[in-house]
């Protein structure tokens, strides 16, 4: 009898809603990697990340990570982000690359021992840029692996250009991408700050953590953001115009910090966590 | 006056000459690792084999390797082959396609160090299966990659496929489908025996090398190839139907001894080598 009284439109719609409730979860390189040590990932962070995904048991989620101290050294020694201009600058493009593999196979093996099923998916082998920004990407094989239940795993990696020949792909722009393009519910930058400030939290005492921030009151804002270090894909100001993109197409965005043990937990499960949620 | 008499239709064609002129280069799984060993790569063929194609100095080429001890154990094990079955499998072939990125990681880096300008390409990435044929693959960024000088180096690999959910799909289905579609003027099969035998030469003294094949009077021969271990994506037999379809679009299927040295690298240059040619 109770199969009779649920008509079927329920389970479609509840199919539906399964399916409109993906998560995209940034994780930025400074977070994953020791950002002033090159080639130098932070294993304890990696790890605790990779069980707060576990333990969060969220379903559809895609992750895409940074790469730190990874890919910006060798990305930045080669200039591989202006484009091609020498024969020289093919062998950095594929080290830089390699990098990006090394960092993320780090990633992928650390989350499958804790059980999540985490698979890889290269963005130079299947992304073209034009002029920097993604200009032809097949999201079949991603949208394939979330019905599978799979967590797609992508990062910042360098590319193919139709006017630079190659560039860098921030893992931002890639996530923002996917929120848009996947019609995901939320998009979580997982940082190391606390969120977004009205001013240099450093520099200024009285500087205070944005916990909501409309898009449209954005031009009125004194936004400063704590940029450590380099990072050749745009830092955060970078960041936050690619979290804008998303939330234009509807994507909440929370910035999280994800230094903090249980933050991006806690997010993962739409729990209430200390960060700044970016609405249109 | 020299320009003026070489009307421009003579540098179109040389150019599309260069570009037909593609080779592709399959490396047998049982030549670049000890095939016995579990996740056990043969660096001295590997070195070997990477100067042998920077001493070549071929300009397009697409490399395509198999998976040898890294990716059959590991697929046999969670039978990733045969589809998806239940969840467990989800760990299982995400393990296999890591182990595979470890093997091209270790190919990439020898390459690289060589000056061979490599680039991985992972075929789970961009290419999707049907009942375990390729069923969707866009080949652009290949394309772009030749064009700009890169080698791309593809292997063996996990992909999804539309009837199993996913599937192995062989670095020899992938040489040859390349080999079809980029209109390659050569396929050159780098595996661990002399070429095909009109018998198996261990076991019977009288069999011989077969230098030219026609594929034509294939039904008429007694085709035995000397098949060690195990080879989940087909060992020798399922090799040479995939050359056979390569062939049968007018590719020249070279098939030679890739452990013995230099063998690859005057193949490549065009220098005759004992082997055996496939023709239609």
């Amino acid at each position: 009898m109770e199969r009779h009284s649920q008509p079927t439109y329920h389970t479609k719609e509840s199919k539906l809603k399964a399916k409109t409730k993906l998560t995209i979860l940034k994780l930025g390189g400074s977070v994953i990697t020791e950002k002033e040590k090159p080639l130098t990932p932070n294993y304890k962070a990696i790890k605790r990340l990779s069980r707060e995904i576990k333990e969060s048991n969220i379903k559809k989620l895609v992750i895409v990570h940074g790469g730190g101290s990874f890919g910006h050294p060798i990305a930045k020694k080669y200039d591989i982000s202006s484009g091609l201009k020498n024969e020289k600058q093919l062998l950095g493009f594929s080290e830089t690359h390699m990098a990006m593999v090394e960092l993320n196979k780090i990633i992928i093996e650390s989350l499958l021992g804790e059980g999540v099923p985490a698979v890889p998916i290269s963005p130079l082998s299947f992304i073209i840029n034009k002029s920097g920004r993604i200009w032809k990407i097949d999201l079949e094989i991603i949208r394939r692996l979330l019905d599978m239940d799979f967590v797609p795993v992508l990062y910042g990696d360098t590319v193919l250009d139709t006017d630079l020949g190659f560039t860098i792909l921030s893992g931002d722009q890639i996530a923002s991408k996917l929120a848009i393009e996947l019609k995901a519910e939320r998009l979580i930058f997982g940082v190391d700050v606390d969120g977004i400030f009205t001013g240099d939290p450093k520099l200024d005492p009285s500087a205070k953590l944005i916990e909501n921030l409309k898009l449209s009151k954005i031009e009125k804002l004194n936004l400063d953001f704590s940029v450590r270090g380099f990072d050749v894909t745009g830092g955060m100001h970078g960041k936050f115009m690619e979290a804008f993109e998303a939330v234009k197409f509807g994507v909440k965005v929370f910035v999280v910090n994800a230094r903090k043990p249980n933050l991006i937990k806690n997010a993962l499960m739409g729990l209430p966590v200390r960060g700044t949620l970016i609405e249109f």
